[in-house]
């Protein structure tokens, strides 16, 4: 070929760039366009309480014309400690249109972690529900605390900012897509929880990626089964509404209330651990669905048992993988059109693959130390890296642990998996200090840095051991100090002083911990007993 | 509230931005990931021949490396004159993965009108299929043809450059989404096409909008009747893909083939102006389709009539509206609940509206000639102005047309609407030098200069007029010098030798044009009486 010259004469030949054809993606535009397509359509529904699609834009743009009326500036925190109430959804909207940064904390935390989150962050303001009032002790400093009552009561701070607020909004100060959306707190490999930075472009990115994935069409109606305060739902607040459909709101994991919500409010769609899973099949009010649901399950590959009571009941499953550093799912273990045939055994192994990335995520890599690829053998393990614009931009107020992370330009989830042949996927074993239980992660070196504080233990370490109902459940092993005492009941008591419940181990056991010449615990001596049998260390 | 410090200390509290967070938005990724999870799914389908996606990988790698290995540069213009075969498919994925900017040439226009194409865009290679190779007339100097046979003879240079190419691609050469992906030529007011500049970024997004909007769920199965060479299929060719769906080509638009391929190929979705439902709806093989059928109609609204015949033949409507320069469709008309419950004549009235932006769009205004909104009362009639990421850069080599179509920082459609209370838009006029027939554009200003180069033509002037089938026509209105002579059928033929025939008017009356005080024709007077009793001039 020859060259040529470009186009006609002395004009530039590409058109300039402007903002005539460039908007910065904002997943709060959603709900604006739903607000003005559907506004008679019912966005929230909460009990007997019902929002349609332009109350909610207006209860939204109320709270958010409120906080920057209080003073609120950009990239300010605002951090919220509630249930899946419909103000928490709320949030997720009106603080990034105020221009703020939601910090959603985890309502099953300790005062101290909860205490450390707002300091962390330096919160301005932290909405919390009347139930969770109680942790909040020794609040910083020049903390604001709204009490959201949720029960329309007169005396409800929330409402009363609602009523404070314009009903227009207030106008956007986003300049750059790339600016932070929300900070999600992780309990990762070392002990204190880092804050994970999510931006306006992930944040829509993953919206629409989570439309896609877990193909909710139009009007879906979505179950609030999944914590909004875990990776802001996977970005559910978001897709939920860009595909205008109905929040149906969930104060707590009650399985008879949630069968009944699935059959009256005609749910479509709702997200869990295996852990939500089993509670459901196994409740007496399970039976079989007149329309079929779909529930993306995480946290660890469904059970061949479960996979057939969830099929019984109509219930479809999309098992995906992810991290809060990833915003939720990163991976998708999609339906291939030949495991039909195949007899329910072999799909539900199919099924405990991770499978690939998303359609708006970069593919993931298995890596050895040297970050070269493991084959694609499905023996070879490695560990899972991802990058692309599904993985958060770091950690807030931690540069160290963000470089950590990022060493060699990728992130590094600390899970450990095999390759298959077609590219999937397959999660063998956790980062070496994670445990996750019921779907929330527990690192295992705070929790033996908590053991570590009782006066009497001298050393101790912290391994998963599987369970059938939460998957895994921490375990200890505590060496103590010579001539002193103490009983499995009371290490376990004084665990859950300082930790949330959740993550204080089940089980003490005592005696000496198996070394490595250099003094290293072998966490692996520990932990293999207790898999025995497994062909997978994640449950 | 009071302000605080900033997270821990003197570490920044925001993470730099890096690489591991951010890849640039590029459609060609949607290909890489269907043929990592689907490698086996038919990915297209030509007659008998069938390619599953890893074969579609493999060929459009190839072809990327064979341009590459050709000298293509990046932002290169490479030309495509073909119906919807295979080839252009590849070459919507293959001429981007090389770096490469794609020039599809409706195959419509007449061998000048292609020449001044090939020629602004500085096209270094075209492809061409064997029936359109006569339109090649005079060929600019140093412009690579590559026939495309479309028939796997080994003389076919295409089927050459595949095998010549490497199976593994060639390295993306993007560095910023918002580089140029594709021109697509387009009659817009003014004698000659303009190149509509699309990016990377847009056609990313506005792909994930056609999977949105179109709900194409995952494996749909399109049939191509809209021509790849329009708006780049409105990007189904990349949204297809996205979904893990499978391609039927079309070659022409043969009705008795279409509704076997409905029928035999199990298609879900496909897209076309009134016309082509028009024919297909009053084919003798039409019947009802066992499976429902989306189909995306632009270009005019679908009338009360079409839509009841689609709906006995299970086929349902989605009207949308858009132009070159927004990627295709812009706006769609959601059905909303209560629509249901409506007699069928007032349905259809509520269809014909063009309704709001995609999801993946900002939404639209219309506004009088100061750039204001015009009253939401249906009533009052305004130009239709877009802006955001799915509106396009600009316009190749055309610095004055991008300033003249973005005047005031919105595009301009030229378009006539009202704007409903609810948001929605319904257009009642076209911009005053447009005409669209069978859904391609006719600069009524083209024709006239075609018609004024006759000798015998002193001046004249082109109107739309409705048309049963075409939905509009061009009829020229032309005043002979003083004693010269020409027929209708003269200057027919005349238009038919320097222009697309579909330009060419239908009908020519002879006679004086009504003009204003200051001497300018006006077209209005010409045009009222074809339309009247209609309460919209379009059709």
């Amino acid at each position: 070929m020859e060259a040529q010259s470009d186009g006609a004469g002395t004009q530039a030949p590409w058109p300039a760039r402007s903002a005539v054809s460039r908007t910065e993606l904002d997943p709060v535009s959603f709900l604006h366009r739903s607000a003005t397509v559907h506004p008679e359509r019912i966005a929230v529904v909460d009990g007997d309480r019902r929002w349609t699609y332009s109350e909610l834009r207006e209860r939204v743009n109320r709270v958010a014309s409120a906080l920057r009326g209080a003073g609120l500036e950009r990239h300010d925190r605002v951090a919220a400690l509630c249930p899946n109430v419909p103000a928490l959804l709320e949030l997720h909207h009106a603080i990034p249109a105020a221009g703020g940064v939601l910090v959603a904390i985890n309502v099953r935390l300790s005062p101290n972690e909860i205490r450390y989150i707002l300091e962390h962050s330096a919160a301005r303001a932290l909405f919390v529900t009347a139930e969770f009032e109680p942790l909040i002790v020794d609040p910083p400093p020049g903390l604001e605390i709204i009490r959201v009552d949720d029960g329309g009561s007169a005396a409800d701070a929330y409402e009363q900012l609602v009523a404070r607020g314009d009903a227009t909004g207030a106008p956007s100060q986003l300049t750059d897509e790339e600016e932070p959306i929300a900070i999600d707190y992780t309990s990762g490999t070392t002990g204190r929880p880092k804050g994970v930075v999510y931006t306006y472009r992930g944040a829509y990115l993953n919206a629409l990626g989570e439309v896609i994935e877990a193909e909710l069409g139009h009007h879906p109606v979505y179950l609030w089964t999944l914590p909004m305060f875990h990776c802001n739902g996977w970005c559910f607040p978001w897709a939920v509404t860009a595909a205008g459909g109905t929040h149906v709101c969930l104060r707590q994991m009650d399985p008879a209330l949630i069968w009944r919500l699935l059959r009256d409010e005609g749910v479509t769609h709702y997200n869990g651990s295996p852990t939500v899973q089993t509670t459901l099949v196994n409740h007496p009010d399970a039976g079989r669905l007149e329309r079929r649901v779909t529930a993306m399950v995480a946290a660890a590959p469904p059970s061949p048992t479960l996979l057939a009571r969830l099929e019984e009941l109509n219930i479809r499953v999309v098992h995906v993988y992810g991290l809060t550093e990833t915003y939720g799912p990163h991976t998708v273990c999609t339906w291939q059109d030949d495991w039909d045939a195949l007899p329910a055994s072999q799909r539900a192994a199919l099924l405990a693959r991770q499978g690939h990335a998303y359609t708006t995520a970069d593919p993931v890599r298995v890596v050895d130390e040297q970050m070269r690829d493991v084959p694609r053998d499905a023996t070879s393990m490695g560990e899972v890296v991802m990058r692309g614009n599904n993985v958060m931009t770091g950690y807030f107020a931690n540069a160290d642990a963000t470089q950590e992370a990022f060493r060699g330009g990728w992130f590094h989830s600390g899970d450990l998996a095999v390759w298959h042949p077609d590219g999937a996927i397959e999660l063998r074993d956790r980062g070496k200090d994670i445990i996750i239980s019921g779907g929330e992660n527990i690192s295992s070196i705070e929790v033996e840095q908590a053991i570590c504080a009782h006066p009497a233990v001298l050393e101790c370490a912290v391994v998963a051991v599987p369970h059938d109902h939460w998957g895994e459940r921490p375990k200890a092993i505590v060496t103590l100090k010579e001539g002193a005492m103490a009983t499995e009941a009371e290490i376990i008591a004084f665990c859950r002083d300082r930790l949330a419940h959740y993550k204080c181990p089940d089980a003490v056991t005592f005696g000496p911990l198996p070394k490595t010449s250099t003094g290293k615990v072998q966490k692996f001596a520990l932990r293999e007993p207790e898999w025995a049998g497994r062909d997978r260390r994640i449950n």
